[in-house]
């Protein structure tokens, strides 16, 4: 029943989320009016909507849209005036935020940043009784990886060294195969690298990358940015967002015949919204399928410390693919790491990486050359991405508090996730499948008929409508699951997991009541 | 003479540098027989560089570029053996990061960054022997503007609200006309904003962003990969990089009359590679031409603080076009600033903003659509750009220890620049124009035909031959003008007056022994 309403709605979510991208063909009716409309103060400016680049007007990034900005005028009114609206405050439930929402950043981490800011305090004896020992030795060993101890100096456009070098040794630590730090790209958070990526790889909208649906809209944006074009593939709610190699071929054929020239997989493991964490054998078979179909497997691993199902166990592709006897000669494949997710959730500092492996080396040089004109990523950043590679150890002063402070984080994250899934399930016409790791729940919400038709007289998507209403009547923010993608005629939201843990119950309690009251309104 | 030569070759460069990227279209014999070569291994790989994005290809990127790459080799080789050529280390001229030549970061700056990386040292008693109290009182009003004190946070997509406050109060001062926070963009540095800019205004290879030659080669690098067409207009050497009106015009005219709809004027004052510091009557003359043509002027500030001509004075266009009457209806105005650059020379911090101003709100939103699907910028960077335009004030503890540490670096720079000009001009067929401002010297160098010859023999731009020897003969590393863009038929390199002062002497000394000995091999 599911998958055939799915090929019914197809052709149909094809053309609005995936939609082709042409340069140089007229612009769909639907779009032309709402640029018409935007421009209609016809105004002195040489600038407008109607002549800035259509793929910028085209991109869509759901987790800060619009109802980013209706939480932050409802924020604003309750800056006003307290008792403004039925709610304290408004609770950001849209994004991957966690300390917006109170977690506390890990201590060593940010004691090794402040020292290397301001490598003066290393020669300073006041310092040994505010720093822990580790935190001094490991900021004087980061400070001499640095040429010249310049921690104000563009950096190798790659990154510093020394932290390339010790990022690859935690690679390989966790992977138990060698990694090369010439293949690493210190770059500021994942999305650059995910924007570089997508820039190498398209020439034009005839070049397509198979996306996950529900997607991380950050693919679809950059896509559409760099005027590529997305290749969805479903992920099967019914079996817990699983992926399956049928579908994926399906999709590759699909698009093939339609001319497409498919160049990238994009695979989010730990699953962003959906919260599912790949099994071995399954990601076996989808490097064999890269192998064999000559696809970039891109691999956004970013939620890999964020597992929670104790059955569960997150392997990179990088292990996958070398366990099975592939290297450099057998497939392109591109990891992606942040220091914004993890127990760290460090994600004003902009760090990340990507792992690089199997270009040729011409492509490569390519690479390179795109990251050169970036110049480098920002150094506190690439400090903190050797830092989440390679903590504390047994033995170090820190290791002990450390191991606490991480411990307390993740295991709150999974009764958070536990708590607010149970709550879900709860709820009359919801279900939602388990979040096994990362750090979003995504509930299909079955809405009344009467919902759908009140969303449409409001020219919204009826789980956008949904959201708004949530957002008005309990400040909970949300993002539909129409920003995700999801299979046509379902209606999901994208919930985060990370608001502490003794808010827990006020929300389910606001979120259970507001719920009741929308059925009641709108059952059929 | 020097004009007519210029007209002549003008068709020339203008199918180099200044290329028309069509995406459509066959690549270019010369473009196809490197990229044939390039992929010559008929690899297995999938991606080759005939498949990539044909403008990731085009694209170049001269101060990270091929003599870069030799000076690290070269640089490996004397730390596999000290003794392997005749020069002790590389000394890097070719790109404007201070620190890595040994400037000091400015210790204010790096103690407000240190307390905010690790905000439990302000409870801490100690911490007042080891910091500044203006730099601890700074910290905790810094603190207190982050919503929830979350450093590690994701911001709002435009920066933090209260350092906007900061930097708009920064700019109000320095021009004595108000800014607005909501126009400030933070951004990882000047880069990131302007790809942004070329981004939004480039549909097709038919938009044109009038851009000076000799240019600093991000501009060239970012319409290159964003798809446009890069419209030169000349700086006059003769008048020290003198930017005329006419010749704006004049390319304009022409640009048009090639159906090129040209969107935007970039200017960078002081400039880079030129070092002149634009007069305030040639600044209105500017503004004027970019009203009365509806041009975006994207101004390049970023070297606001470097000015070492006791009778020049930087003005912002946008204190320029305020005073001028004109307002947010006349002109579309960007102005970037950078914490790279000016005293402070925080190059790996990546921190900047763009103050956008003019633009229909429609418009802005697409911007500000575009700033959010990169999240936000680092937050350190971002604290580092609310410092540099709001230093230590006077009665501030700081204050003396700062202007101490500011004016010793800004009248260092001004010394040696000063001497380097010189040594240049005294050196056989090369002048020098003097560096006003900015971070480097540009001087012409005339070229022996013998030389040219053997650069041709080698398949080398002439003045890549002669860095190319100059970095072989003595490990300084400077960068060819052909990077740059230059008058056809001239010569020129690009070299920083960043190595401390008690090195230029010696360098000074190398230069000319290697310059002599040029001479004396290829002199007519």
């Amino acid at each position: 029943m599911r998958k055939s309403a799915a090929d019914r709605f197809r052709h149909l979510f094809n053309r609005s989320l995936v939609a082709s991208q042409h340069r140089h063909r007229p612009i769909n009716p639907i779009l032309f009016r709402s640029l018409s409309s935007m421009a209609s103060h016809s105004s002195p400016f040489p600038v407008t909507a109607q002549n800035i680049n259509p793929q910028v007007l085209k991109c869509q990034y759901a987790v800060r849209g619009e109802i980013v900005t209706l939480a932050q005028n409802l924020q604003k009114d309750l800056l006003a005036n307290p008792s403004a609206h039925s709610f304290e405050e408004i609770i950001y439930c849209n994004i991957g935020n966690p300390q917006s929402l109170g977690q506390q950043p890990i201590t060593f981490f940010r004691e090794v940043l402040a020292l290397c800011d301001y490598p003066a305090l290393l020669d300073k004896s006041e310092t040994q009784g505010l720093f822990s020992a580790d935190s001094i030795e490991r900021a004087w060993q980061i400070v001499d990886q640095i040429p010249g101890r310049a921690t104000g100096a563009y950096s190798h456009s790659q990154g510093i060294q020394g932290l390339r070098d010790t990022i690859a040794a935690g690679i390989g630590e966790r992977d138990g195969f060698p990694a090369n730090p010439d293949d690493i790209f210190l770059t500021d958070g994942a999305s650059p690298a995910v924007h570089m990526m997508m820039q190498l790889l398209t020439r034009s909208d005839n070049d397509g990358i198979l996306c996950p649906i529900p997607q991380y809209p950050l693919y679809s944006a950059s896509i559409t940015l760099h005027g590529g074009h997305l290749v969805p593939y479903y992920l099967d709610e019914a079996t817990g967002w699983g992926l399956e190699i049928s579908e994926l071929k399906k999709q590759l054929e699909d698009a093939r015949s339609k001319g497409i020239s498919v160049r990238a997989l994009v695979v989010i493991n730990p699953g962003n919204p959906t919260g599912q964490v790949l099994a071995e054998e399954n990601q076996r078979d989808i490097v064999e399928f890269c192998k064999k179909e000559g696809l970039v497997l891109l691999a956004d691993e970013v939620y890999q410390e964020n597992i929670y199902a104790p059955e569960k166990k997150f392997h990179s592709f990088k292990k996958v693919s070398r366990s099975m006897g592939y290297g450099d000669d057998d497939i392109i494949l591109v990891s992606f790491q942040s220091v914004s997710k993890g127990y760290h959730g460090e994600c004003g500092k902009r760090g990340g990486y990507m792992e690089v492996t199997g270009f040729s080396p011409d492509v490569r040089e390519q690479v390179y050359k795109v990251a050169s004109v970036n110049l480098c990523a920002n150094i506190t950043g690439q400090i903190l991405a050797s830092l989440i590679m390679s903590p504390p150890k047994v033995g170090d002063e820190s290791y002990e508090s450390f191991m606490a402070e991480k411990g307390g984080i993740l295991s709150s994250l999974a009764k958070r996730a536990k708590a607010l899934e149970d709550a879900l399930n709860n709820l009359e016409g919801v279900t939602c499948n388990k979040a096994e790791g990362a750090m979003y729940l995504f509930p299909r919400i079955r809405l009344p008929e009467k919902a759908i038709k009140a969303a449409e007289a409001e020219k919204s998507a009826p789980d956008a409508f949904y959201c708004k209403r949530l957002l008005n009547a309990t400040g909970i923010v949300v993002v539909p699951g129409s920003g995700f993608g999801q299979v046509p005629g379902t209606w999901h939201f994208r919930c985060t997991i990370l608001p502490q843990e003794d808010r827990i119950p006020a929300i389910v309690t606001r979120l259970t009541e507001f719920h009741e009251k929308f059925m009641d309104e709108f059952r059929d």
